[in-house]
């Protein structure tokens, strides 16, 4: 068999070479909508309401460290990315199925507290966790959640529904989890150091994070977004394609825009940028705007909208207009404060293989 | 934090402790029908048809050991475990959810070979692969399939409609599974010497297993029995109660009585044991009866039926009448073939933490 290591090809490669392979299933079952491709799978079982699935899976190591991570925060948190998968459908979470692979070092309790964050978290977002699988790990933890939502086909907000001309609007403040994760990871650094020295690792040495809780929460105790989905229902405001930037903003309206077949313009002035990360990047002699630009695990959502139904939302203070939408040809780009124009696409996203 | 550790308590103490930490979430959501508790959680949106979830884990060196299993086979595995369950609810398969944690040893290849036998799996069955998440892992694989099928309100199938004085039937021949376990463990043992010897693991030293090549198939390629679903429907029969015997057939007559609260009597004589099981435990000095009663992954269904119903099955030569519910009070009892009663709670089925 020829070998072609993954992070040859990334992430993303390796979806669309799953995809071709799951595409010949998708036959069989007229009721499927919509497959592989969008934040979420779309089913039309015998009623008029959609239903939304979609499930992400949190690695030991690689999407959390049991050092800096409660595993109450954690469980919190892998019930908000599959909820926010939900959200950037315009849907609205229901029900959740969760799969733990758990290492033969979990006590019972430790496996408790990791269920109390995602009972809490279920309950904040008015889900039922509904089923699951728990198995033994021989190495790391694993949480796989599958999340189920509905959507009336009149809600129903794909990728791929933006036209050029519109605005492109994102919710929220932008780098906060980047600055949040920098910041534990410096203090892991600190505290491995001391264990290595054998020198005590007490409250003098740890620094004092209660400034930046707010960002240390961004990373550790993400909230999804249904809020928005509640004003857009309310508003009766749909927008033509919308994604959650779990990807980071550059990466997340690449795929956007790739899906609408559409291009965008988004100025440097008018992402929002976190307070708490600026202030952060700053004294890590680092870059916010990179950090807003390309920091993943931020569960914010990134819409387009007609000029016109903008309006409805414009009084908003939690949603930014950031650009806009173009014909495909003039490519993805950044306008910086400057008036330099960055094509995007020499921004990497976030990338699990890769980094 | 207190410690108790999970084997004290075992898969389904710590199910029970987590079921107690999902309950309060069900409240918010009445279309969930049965949450935790069953082989499927039952959903019901706005149509006729209810919607049936379940998901299955298999790790690495817990569920399966890459020395033995090919790729393409265990892909089509995780398929069949998950389809095996909506079985188990007399529901049919529609589409899966995929999530995979792959180590970085893995190239896209291998991956590709995972992902045909799933979705061979996927084109036997009728299902669509419907969407997933693909995440990097430190250290071994991990493979979390989540199925959603449908069932009508009147083919529904639990595991708590039994009543006392039904049949218990069993569909296929069991110990196969556990038989081509115990070959693939030997004759990984005989490649492992060989291999610390120095010594070469050629043609000749190789078992020659074609002979086995049946249970060695239940084992790596299971499959899951949708077609005695389709007999039930076609003849319009509705099992009163039915659970797939993926925790062997002692565990999951257990469950299944616990949830009907009915009693049972099991003869050892009717009990369809595969030959070639037989034959291997003979040669193996291992005993047919126990691993048909404790082995797992058999992914036959075990179900219950009035008696006058059992009569529109009595000529199918893949369904074994094997004994009749009682009253809860007399207990789950093996009759062997001296008359002696056997009580099935002594009788441990498998628990992946104890084990």
């Amino acid at each position: 068999m020829p070998y072609k290591a993954i992070p040859e090809i990334g992430e993303f490669g390796l979806i669309k070479r799953i995809a071709a392979l799951a595409e010949p299933t998708l036959e069989a079952v007229p009721e499927l909508l919509q497959g592989i491709g969008d934040d979420c799978a779309i089913y039309q079982p015998d009623g008029a309401l959609l239903q939304l699935s979609t499930t992400d899976l949190l690695a030991d190591q690689i999407h959390f460290d049991l050092l800096t991570t409660p595993l109450k925060h954690l469980g919190s948190k892998a019930i908000s990315v599959n909820v926010s998968d939900i959200c950037a459908m315009n849907g609205v979470a229901r029900y959740a199925l969760i799969a733990l692979a758990v290492p033969s070092s979990f006590s019972v309790e430790m496996i408790e507290e990791l269920y109390r964050g995602m009972s809490l978290a279920a309950e904040h977002y008015g889900i039922a966790i509904a089923g699951g699988d728990t198995s033994a790990s021989r190495s790391g933890l694993f949480i796989s959640v599958t999340m189920i939502g509905s959507v009336s086909p009149q809600q129903l907000t794909k990728r791929s529904g933006a036209k050029p001309g519109e605005v492109i609007c994102v919710t929220g403040r932008l780098g906060g989890a980047t600055a949040g994760l920098k910041l534990l990871m410096r203090e892991k650094e600190i505290m491995l150091e001391h264990v290595q020295n054998n020198e005590p690792y007490t409250k003098n040495v740890m620094a004092d994070l209660e400034e930046f809780r707010d960002v240390i929460q961004c990373q550790l105790l993400p909230q999804a977004r249904p809020d928005m989905v509640s004003l857009f229902h309310s508003r009766q405001i749909r927008p033509t394609a919308m994604i959650d930037i779990s990807d980071g903003l550059s990466g997340d309206l690449q795929h956007l825009c790739q899906e609408s077949k559409v291009g965008a313009l988004i100025h440097e002035s008018r992402i929002p940028i976190h307070p708490n990360a600026r202030h952060i990047a700053d004294e890590l002699q680092d870059d916010a705007l990179t950090w807003a630009l390309t920091g993943g695990e931020e569960y914010q959502l990134l819409f387009t909208l007609p000029k016109e139904e903008y309006l409805a939302l414009a009084d908003h203070p939690d949603i930014s207009l950031i650009g806009e939408t173009t014909d495909a040809e003039a490519g993805i780009h950044l306008m910086d404060i400057y008036g330099m124009k960055i094509d995007l696409q020499s921004v990497r996203g976030f990338d699990h293989f890769r980094s």
